[in-house]
Order: structure tokens, then C-alpha cells, then sequence
């Protein structure tokens, strides 16, 4: 199963991390608007979103109309691996049912 | 958006621990199993399992024949609730590809 689902869970296991990706689920931010809504100093956003970034949960654009200002936005692909992560998972979860069954019989046989 | 996947993310975070929800995807295991196939003794495995039976990722049973032996498997509800979560991340992306429009013309308008 491919490991690239490391960095997310790493990024994701942070709560004011998990709160700006929910917080960009619903709408693109700026540093300063994720730093109100999540109760932390701007530099600590900073750091938050520089992580995030890294991992590329997150990505940038400029406001054309001002260079100083960055939006923050949520990117698909980290999303679409962990739920691919999470459905193979679940692909032998009928097998799973009759998991326990299954082992006591291969016990039994060997 | 629900909080309750904080412990899910945590326990996930380390790479052991994801390994062994991976090998439990496939089926049910016994300790001994697991720290085998995941090369860590058996003494890492169980503080492991230990968290991953704590924050409910993983239930365990008893071999009818030998009350000693434990098999664990993977639970379904952390796999749902971190669906869950995934989903209401996607739920707005329809609109976050204008997001980033949108967020312009909403501060030309302010």
C-alpha cells in the first residue's frame, strides 16, 4: 500500500493544523483570517501554514490587485489519497466479517 | 465540523501504527504477527496496539481455544468518521474553484 499518505497524517495530527484544512474546506483565507479563527498568533500560523504548505495539503496564490497578500486554499490531491487510503482499507471488509472465523480455521489447519 | 476524529489523526501519525492498520485491512492478526510483519519487538507492538485499542481504531478477540491468544482487527466506525471528515472537506470544492475569485470580488466589494 503506498506510503504517501505519511506527510498528511503527520501535518493532520496537529489540531490547529486540522482546523485551518476544515476551515479551508469551506473557503480560501488569508494568513491573518485562519489566524482569528483558530485562536493563534500570526506567527504561529505562519509555521502552521509554512507545514502545511511543505506537505502540499495547502497551496498559495498573490492577490493580483496587492502582492503582499497570500490566499489560502485547500488542494485535491491529498485529499483524494487519503480516501483512496481509506477505501482499501475497506476493500476486504466483507472478507473482515468472517475475519475472525477464518483465523481459528487456518489455526486449526496448520 | 465534529472533533472526533482528533485521536484517529494522532494514533495515525506514526508510521507502526499505519502499518498495522494496513495489515489489518487485510485481515485479522495476533500480536506476534503484527510485530513481525511490521519489524518492531514485542514489546513496541503492544504499547502500539495498546493506543490503537484506546482510540477504538482496533477491537480485539479472544481465540475461543486459548484464552492467551488475542487477534485484533480493524474497527469500521474511525475508518467512517475519517470519511466522513474527507467528505465535508469536499463538500465545498464546487465553489472553491471560484474561491479564489470569489474571495477578490468579496474584498473589492468590502
Amino acid at each position: 500500500m503506498a506510503n504517501n499518505v505519511a506527510p498528511f497524517f503527520q501535518a493532520l495530527a496537529d489540531p490547529t493544523r486540522r482546523r485551518v484544512i476544515e476551515l479551508l474546506g469551506d473557503r480560501a483565507h488569508r494568513a491573518g483570517e485562519l489566524a482569528k479563527a483558530a485562536g493563534t498568533s500570526a506567527p504561529a500560523m505562519s509555521r502552521h501554514l509554512r507545514i502545511l504548505l511543505e506537505t502540499g495539503l495547502v497551496a498559495d496564490e498573490r492577490v493580483p490587485d496587492d502582492a503582499r497578500l497570500r490566499i489560502f486554499r485547500l488542494r485535491r490531491e491529498p485529499v483524494l489519497a487519503l480516501q483512496s487510503w481509506l477505501d482499501q482499507l475497506q476493500a476486504h471488509w466483507n472478507e473482515q466479517l468472517g475475519g475472525f472465523k477464518r483465523y481459528v480455521e487456518e489455526k486449526e489447519q496448520s
